[in-house]
């Protein structure tokens, strides 16, 4: 089966210009087919105070009115999208930026109120990656760019993380390639002291994932993102790991990060 | 050979949403491939001005700084573009939205400085057209929508003119496909009597371009769009119309607007 790699990157990388390049730079290299999941960054939050639009947060998840979901479109399917699309095109990599709206990517459904009303927030339908586009333009030599954007099919954006974004495609993309899926955040993997950047957890399954969680090893944002890299892995994606923008080499390799197994 | 029908579209009517919704309808029911290549509108002219940035204008032309490329690059690549993409999946179209830098579908070069420094604005290079990606979209179904913003394939996205934009893409795709190029604009067509707009000149060939710019009735943002069709219709565009975007089927079937031959 042919190579895919999935890489998501966050807002740290992308609000740094001369690391976001570096980045690109590693990204570019890899061999086989690969697809780049982006974040938001600090842009949107930024932009909207000087457009008087106020970020509201619950859980980590922005409260998407009808105005940030204007904002979010605008930065992260358009300036964010573009900026990092023609930066790989000047270095030689066919880069096709996309939301989820763009030949039907990726299809949502606007989530329920139920507590909290998210607003124009989208979680991904069952079938909802249109795997038939991704291997057109891979077998075309693209280097699909995504953008943390759905759609409802039925006229709306929809605001949707980019770390689901990214298991969601690999979990698809696993049926027809062998997918290696990598999360990049600001800390060089999962770490048992979390002020030690050295001490990387090298692996971590489902036991060992309970565990740290009682010993309160790992907690906040990263349950989310270990529970969707396990999920991932138990549906056939071949490698998850989790770690530093910085060391994508490694990450690949196995050489660096924390491998979900 | 395949038919092709290429539609331009201005701000006019993407600042009004029930004018755009109608339009989109009507696009999305005519027959064999289609592309939709959209300008801007007055979205990027209110933000800016919101976030402090004045526009320049010189002989149409927007100037483009770096604060205006950003701008721009946000509302023509990602509110506007997103939204027509969005709307049009609505009604069943498997739209995708690109701008230049998108699997390099159009590669200009920064406007040299003469008389005007125009900044970040891109003239489409000789061999600029990316037709195989084209091919590949449409042959496999999809309907490019193409904001009007280009790149250098050095890292730089670039501000183009939009009927510039569809009028290579015709020039381009009429080698391998028969190309019907409509340009909509906010009167029925050329007219022998600006206030009358049931004057529209059905039809223009070179000769009654010149006649008609000397005795004035055509005249300043006319002269470009004229000279544009005619170039098309010199380069093997099977046929190219100017009207108004509410009789976009009319101007296909050729019973609206002004033909140039």
């Amino acid at each position: 089966m042919n190579q895919l790699t999935i890489v998501k990157i966050g807002g740290n990388v992308i609000d740094n210009a001369e690391q976001l390049s570096a980045f690109l730079s590693a990204f570019g290299a890899i061999p086989g087919h690969s697809i780049l999941v982006h974040g938001g960054g600090k842009i949107a939050t930024t932009l909207g105070s000087k457009l008087g639009i106020t970020s509201h947060y619950v859980d980590g998840r922005r409260i998407t009115d009808r105005e940030t979901l204007d904002l979010v479109t605008m930065v992260y399917g358009g300036l964010i999208n573009k900026r990092i699309v023609a930066s790989l095109q000047a270095i030689g990599c066919n880069a096709i930026g996309l939301t989820g709206a763009d030949g039907n990517l990726i299809q949502a459904s606007i989530r329920k109120v139920e507590q909290i009303d998210y607003g124009f927030v989208g979680d991904i339908t069952g079938n909802g990656v249109n795997t038939s586009l991704l291997t057109v333009l891979l077998s075309n030599g693209m280097i699909p760019v995504v953008a943390p954007l759905t759609h409802d099919k039925a006229g709306n954006m929809l605001n949707t993380n980019a770390d689901t974004i990214a298991q969601r495609i690999a979990k698809a993309m696993a049926a027809s390639m062998t997918v290696r899926l990598i999360y990049c955040f600001e800390k060089r993997g999962i770490l048992a002291d979390v002020d030690d950047e050295n001490s990387v957890i090298r692996t971590i399954d489902t036991r060992k994932f309970r565990e740290l969680k009682e010993q309160n090893i790992i907690g906040g944002g990263m349950i989310p993102k270990v529970s969707n890299a396990l999920e991932a892995v138990s549906h056939g994606v071949a490698q998850v790991v989790i770690g530093h923008a910085n060391e994508l080499q490694g990450l690949i390799s196995g050489n660096a990060g924390t491998t979900i197994q």
